[in-house]
């Protein structure tokens, strides 16, 4: 039995995952790989606190060089999350010849490219199945299953605060401000939601799956980035009622050189695949050219399911260092080296259907006047509801509306106008629509 | 760029399919493998078809022989489809040092032991990602992503053809045999759809799933099959007002020391993520403590889905053979010398609920007389459909039930003296109810 000493960063929800389920299965694990692997040391901010750890040989530090400057580690396991120290973690391990296992992705997201190479010159492994989607293992499908394979597009439920809110409040009709409190009263979202709610961990993982997917490297800032906090009660009815439901979608598309890299909330037809992955799952969608359409389903968070995730990256890269295979796959698919500067399709220029809301006086000629506008910015009406008048002529009234394939500056130049009429009461607001058949 | 040589068995559909792939990408796999895969024999059975292909390099052969005696051949690649010489090229080759990659799930379902543990003696790679569920990686997927996870229970729509003909019937209301008809005309169902309809393709890849998730080995036969053919219409109905709809599910269960396997039609709920499934699509629903529930999905048969699967086995033992990484994962997940021999749980042992369909004489007394049947049999009653009395008391009318949880065996005993009574104008046509939550 040969065995592989591990550094673990981190010992909160994923860091004590990985070390239970480590030691959890650690005959099955030896069996299946013949490494017995060992948890030498352990990264944690406060060396005083008490841990419910039955075991001497496990050494704590407070001090991260003493994580990537001991000899006797193998595989550094990076799970203390946030940015500036992490990097220093995984950058001076690399340059210290240790294989490394993360699910960092707001470091991959940013420094992933400089990170690729420093794994590359020193001929160890960078894995990060955790950092995207959780338990569902769409790095490896995204590194194994579709490397000879063309990625067309694909669209991902990557955050599941996100899909728990719009799950109740198209189930319960909840608002959305009722429907965040239930889910961080359920402990399924920060008591500072912002960076969940706004898309920013969705447009993480879309960077780490695009890079994957399309061996380019961009400005994280290049992505379209739009949550779904604005979204009302009244929405997920409108949109329910033209037969749409409504996810916060990562979406990639390649399509000749052109790249689309977005993630905002998209009306998605009702008997699609996607519109049934509710609550806090995740799931991916791949459209690819010789596998066709597939899709990976699972929990995107919790602790089991990342540490699972952890678990098999350090398997792998346990089998690697016994093996003394060098010269497995790039960490992004291709060498980092050769990661190509790219610039994603500005926003501006995507050309999509849209759904939009109008809050407008409740008087005659309003549909009339919207519509002309629209005709005349290019943009032609599928289907519209509007609503029976109110009795109370001040308040607004609703008239929704899905249009035909329009560009989006088209769009925001006629919403503009319209903005502007004294009969428009309420700031437009308007989604995207994606008619995909999955 | 270094050059790894295959030998190509088949060049029907999916033979041709993984070196269209291989051609048509050659550029993308080189510059993510940094290795050139060059197709340098191909086997055929008839050498003097014409075949579209324009180079002179590719020699074609007629003779196993020529194959895995070819001391410049680094894998082989089996595709011919059958058992006996499909097995003799495989094992041969294995002995003669090359790795193998294989799409022939009747293989390795009834011999998958003695070549799992021939792979190993020699050091090579012996992979078989196409064998079950086409495109879908789900060999990855236990081999890999639950390597460290206890698989509690997994269910598989394998088979293609059957999820066809029973969308279908649910669909379009069809007849089991207008259904097969349309999936034949459609090339989804073979001239003899025995293999597919009476369920024995999904247990060959059911026993394929079992070796890697419980390491165990046990005689093909041991494994309980049952078809979709004496599905009616009637029966989808049914089970559609009672809220199910029926799919051919390969399921295993391990329960402590005790492992179900088997295949055969199971009413599902209707709004199940598995019920969502239709067409020849695949799917797999695993449970496993650390990941949860999740799911796989994608195209389970067809030249290119396939074709990518075994292309990306391909890349992966030709890594290996670059790296001369020798002690990578064993074939099933354990090493072959280390399965254990097992016997899977009777199927008159099992627990289950039941839908159960009798036909019988239109007269007085006869739900009172099956039910105190079922009742002394231990049997106790969900729901029941007793539909009107039809005109023509000669005709059999249905009684349909939905059951608690009843054992198997009780259940074969109560349907056989019911069928003797005078009053039982037909065979009592039974199905297992899986009331699961994904």
């Amino acid at each position: 039995m040969k065995q592989i000493n591990l550094g673990l960063c981190g010992f909160g929800t994923v860091g004590k995952g990985v070390f239970d389920v480590l030691e959890k299965n650690s005959n099955l694990i030896s069996l299946r790989t013949g490494i017995d692997f060992n948890v030498k040391k352990v990264l944690v901010k406060n060396l005083n606190k008490r841990r419910n750890i039955f075991s001497n040989e496990i050494e704590f530090t407070d001090k991260i060089e003493d994580i990537y400057n001991d000899k006797d580690i193998h595989i550094v396991v990076e799970l203390i999350g946030g940015v500036d120290t992490a990097k220093e973690i995984i950058l001076n391990s690399l340059k210290n010849k240790k294989s490394v296992v993360t699910a960092n992705k707001a470091v991959l997201a940013t420094f992933g490219y400089d990170l690729a190479k420093e794994a590359e010159k020193n001929k160890v492994d960078l894995f990060f199945e955790a950092s995207v989607a959780g338990g569902i293992p769409i790095i490896r499908v995204f590194k194994e299953t579709l490397l000879s394979d063309n990625i067309e597009y694909f669209y991902g439920i990557l955050n599941g605060t996100c899909n728990y809110i719009l799950t109740e409040m198209t189930d319960k009709g909840l608002s959305f401000n009722d429907a965040l409190k239930e889910a961080q009263e359920k402990g399924y979202a920060e008591s500072d939601p912002t960076f969940d709610i706004e898309g920013i961990d969705a447009a993480h993982k879309l960077a780490i799956l695009m890079m994957l997917a399309y061996n380019i490297r961009f400005d994280f800032n290049n992505l379209y980035v739009e949550g779904i906090s604005k979204i009302t009660d009244r929405d997920i009815e409108f949109a329910n009622e033209f037969g749409y439901s409504i996810r916060l979608l990562a979406i990639a598309k390649k399509k000749n050189s052109s790249i689309e890299g977005r993630v905002h909330p998209v009306l998605i037809k009702k008997d699609s695949i996607l519109s049934n992955i509710k609550g806090v799952y995740n799931a991916i969608y791949v459209k690819s050219e010789f596998l066709g359409p597939s899709l990976y389903y699972g929990k995107g968070a919790g602790r089991y399911p990342t540490a699972n995730s952890v678990v098999a990256d350090i398997v792998d890269a346990g089998l690697h260092l016994i093996n003394r295979a060098k010269n497995m796959k790039p960490v992004f698919t291709i060498k980092g080296s050769r990661i190509k500067k790219y610039k994603i399709k500005d926003i501006n220029k995507l050309k999509s259907k849209y759904y939009l809301r109008f809050s407008v006086a409740d008087m005659p000629g309003v549909l009339s006047k919207i519509s002309g506008i629209l005709g005349k910015n290019n943009i032609s009406i599928e289907a519209v509801i509007q609503k029976g008048r109110v009795k109370n002529m001040d308040l607004p009234v609703y008239i929704v509306m899905i249009t035909h394939e329009s560009l989006e500056r088209d769009i925001k130049k006629a919403i503009k106008i319209i903005n502007n009429l004294t009969i428009c009461k309420d700031e437009t607001f308007f989604m995207r629509i994606e008619d995909f058949n999955g």
